[in-house]
């Protein structure tokens, strides 16, 4: 029996944001809440996503020289404390095992927040010299923050990333690698999560425990909140005069190396769910959909003698340069297989039934407009290679509205206060740079400073305290 | 400065294996001791290895339909608990989570030593009708199960693998998915690992905790020890009555799923060191080299004005079916750098000096044999495959007469324990299949079953308690 249309409506993306979101994820079957709490699970969809994001950047990783490794999962707690900073930062958040293999263990081990500590003790004994530099290694790992709830994606105790750590023999070489992975995450947001953001520099309360610069992409969800999308840091020497990473230049001379570490992770897919979908389901940009396009028999009674079967795969062997799946499940109904796709937000449906037999030609319906076209089956691989790329395409030029819309220079505290009250959004503000301010600000708005915007010719009021400043920052209420 | 040729000279395999064993693969760079005692970091070169195996693996994987996922490293104390002879397989080597945020947490929390229980649980919520059936999932995962002394990648606290958890209306199907696993490790085993081994069913008390049968790939190490190379469970419904995993058949009545699990680690990778590498160091198969073919420039003084260079730069595009390296650095010697590449087990080295620019031939030096061959410039391409192919094969051959020639048919017990003592190896023996001769052939020799060898038309004496049997197994020293 043909399980029938019935469509599970959503709650409106107006309406209740939050519960949108969650189910969204939960319907398309993305991800599901795990039976620990604030751990969820990546089921195959939601995961296919992430395998998407891995091959792109995996792909540009490799192409910089940077190499691949794995250092395990457990940091002894000694060696985390080593660093001041970084330890402070982190130890609210950690899970500590303490027993292992039946016993009580002599020293606590650590699940790795991050593996600063653990990476750059191994460093310490293979770097010696300038002929080992720079060492440039990634790592793709799950790591372990606290949470007591989780919110699908966005704030779970384990989550997926890469980390990136690297050695040099310069300031200015690991400089350049920090702006370089900065970069790289630019490229990825808008080229292939079609999401538009801000990049820059984040404020000296926001960076990394123990990094001297921490650079950010900073994007704006559809509720106005900020998302942050990925995180490079400058070390600067801060790591390897604590680690004791030490080498002989080419004159013989001892050095400390310079170091980055950079890192994006599966919170990104947070990101990408709210940016793009609606209210009929999730709306994924091609390059990064693990299905792009949906073959779809419609016919009602009547026999088809397998001919409709028999063109479905041929057009799939067509478009063999595309994520294709024919569904041709018997037990679903065509309004349900309808249904179901555009909640998983595969960016094309194809209808091919007893008509498009005859007149060969195929009905394309976009998930993005929702826009019918009717296209002769000898151009449909250049009519879906053109769609594919004008979602893409369009889904970013959306993304870049709303920045834009949202994105406003503010003057007056009142006015500021007022924004983050109501319709929230990024605020561009003189800020003198001071934590005092920062805090009044949070306390007073829940907006934080997002990241760095530029130096302004003219010096204006800090937003705040009225002291002249030329720098202006991007302010926030954060995700 | 050039560093200078120095051999670094290995311990013979054949005079210490394991020390042998152990300085290749810290001396090529595949892996290194932690500071967590059991655990090792998997440096680049060993982690492209992985990789590897995982492409070969994951392509296959997702061709049979399954999907990849993941789930929460950490697992409640009391799911894993709900399966009696999985909890008591697995609760002397367990890593146990009691901090959390700073507090102590109510419930204890275990780091996966393998994931059936979590994912088990999240199975019967999932599955409601045979509409959901079967269900094929996979996840590339680590997981810990705890070691004193690391060996590595042998016998490590956290590994790294793949597992397979899938879930079907009839046993039939699932075990036909049983074999189905096997069957792709059997392939890999021997298309890309190169090594030979047995595979069938394990004894009872070798057989996993909560399966109906476990099914193995048994491999002979090159000192004659056992090594097993992965395993394919048929849970039967051992697994889905305990954790409630029901399905609606097609007549509307409810039954239980049939269940199977399979995996393979990066235990697979020592087994590929031990298996082909000699006095001299690595040797990899070329389907799994990170590197296939090294380009060295050989030159003694003389000004070669940058041609050798743009030489290699041409043949490196003409071989970019392959993972070619250029190792143009100046502040290595060729002698040092020959000696580097063998260590690292480079299937192909290519030799390009002042005589090979003239000639326009070049110089190949095989890693297997050492066997020498000048070879045209204009040929490189089509020998080069040739080579990569015979290389192939030839380790796989090797490693065939290897088996055969240290597997052997005994009857009399104290043979067989002379040869347990002496040149171990496998041994085929007709065996009752009771736990107590099994339990005493251990104690005496040390040797185990390995697996199911064949049913034998005629009936024979137990090679222990001279019971009659038709079965014959395979016995083994084990890693």
């Amino acid at each position: 029996m043909a399980k029938e249309f019935k469509k599970e409506y959503l709650v409106k993306k107006s309406e209740n944001f939050s519960k949108w979101y969650t189910d969204i994820i939960l319907k398309a079957g993305l991800a599901d809440y795990a039976p620990i709490k604030g751990c969820m699970v990546f089921r195959p969809y939601g995961y296919a996503i992430w395998e998407n994001v891995q091959k792109f950047l995996d792909e540009e990783i490799k192409k910089a020289g940077i190499k691949n490794a794995y250092f395990p999962i457990f940091i002894p707690e000694k060696l985390l404390k080593k660093e001041k900073d970084h330890v402070q930062g982190f130890s609210p958040e950690l899970a500590v095992v303490t027993m292992g293999g039946g016993k009580k263990l002599a020293e606590k081990l650590v699940v790795r927040p991050t593996s600063e500590t653990i990476i750059y003790q191994m460093f310490s004994k293979w770097i010696k010299s300038w002929r080992d530099l720079p060492l440039l290694i990634n790592q793709w790992a799950n790591v372990v923050r606290w949470e007591k709830r989780a919110y699908l994606f966005l704030r779970t105790t384990e989550f997926l990333w890469q980390e990136g750590h690297t050695a040099h023999q310069t300031h200015d070489e690991a400089k350049l690698e920090t702006k370089r992975a900065l970069d790289l995450y630019i490229k990825i947001y808008k080229e292939v999560f079609s999401i538009d953001g801000f990049s820059n520099k984040k404020s000296e309360s926001e960076k990394f425990p123990g990094a001297l610069n921490t650079y950010t992409y900073e994007m704006l969800m559809p509720d106005n909140k900020a998302l942050q999308g990925c995180t490079s840091h400058d070390l600067g020497q801060n790591f390897s005069k604590v680690f004791n990473i030490k080498f002989l230049n080419e004159k013989g001379k001892e050095e400390f190396v310079w170091q980055t570490c950079w890192g994006m992770s599966t919170r990104s897919i947070g990101a990408l769910i709210m940016s793009h979908s609606d209210d009929n389901g999730l709306i994924i940009p091609p390059k990064l959909a693990p299905i792009q396009v949906v073959l779809i028999p419609v016919f009602k009674g009547g026999k088809t003698d397998g001919k409709i079967e028999k063109e479905l795969k041929k057009i799939k062997e067509i478009l063999n340069d595309f994520r294709v799946e024919i569904d041709d499940r018997k037990e679903y109904s065509v309004g349900w297989k309808f249904n179901d796709w555009e909640m998983k937000g595969v960016p094309l449906r194809i209808e091919i039934g007893l008509n498009e037999l005859k007149s060969k030609k195929a009905t394309l319906v976009r998930r993005d407009t929702g826009k019918k076209e009717v296209v002769a089956f000898s151009g449909l691989k250049s009519k879906v290679k053109k769609i594919m790329d004008s979602i893409q395409k369009e889904l970013f030029l959306k993304s870049s509205r709303h920045l834009k819309n949202n994105t406003k220079d503010v003057s007056s505290y009142s006015e500021f206060k007022n924004i983050m009250k109501k319709e929230k959004g990024f605020l561009k503000v003189f800020w003198c740079e001071s934590l005092g301010c920062e805090e009044k600000i949070k306390e007073e708005t829940k907006a934080t400073t997002r990241c760095f915007f530029s130096v302004e010719s003219k010096k204006e009021k800090c937003i705040y305290c009225s002291k002249k400043t030329n720098n202006k920052w991007i302010f926030g209420q954060a995700y």
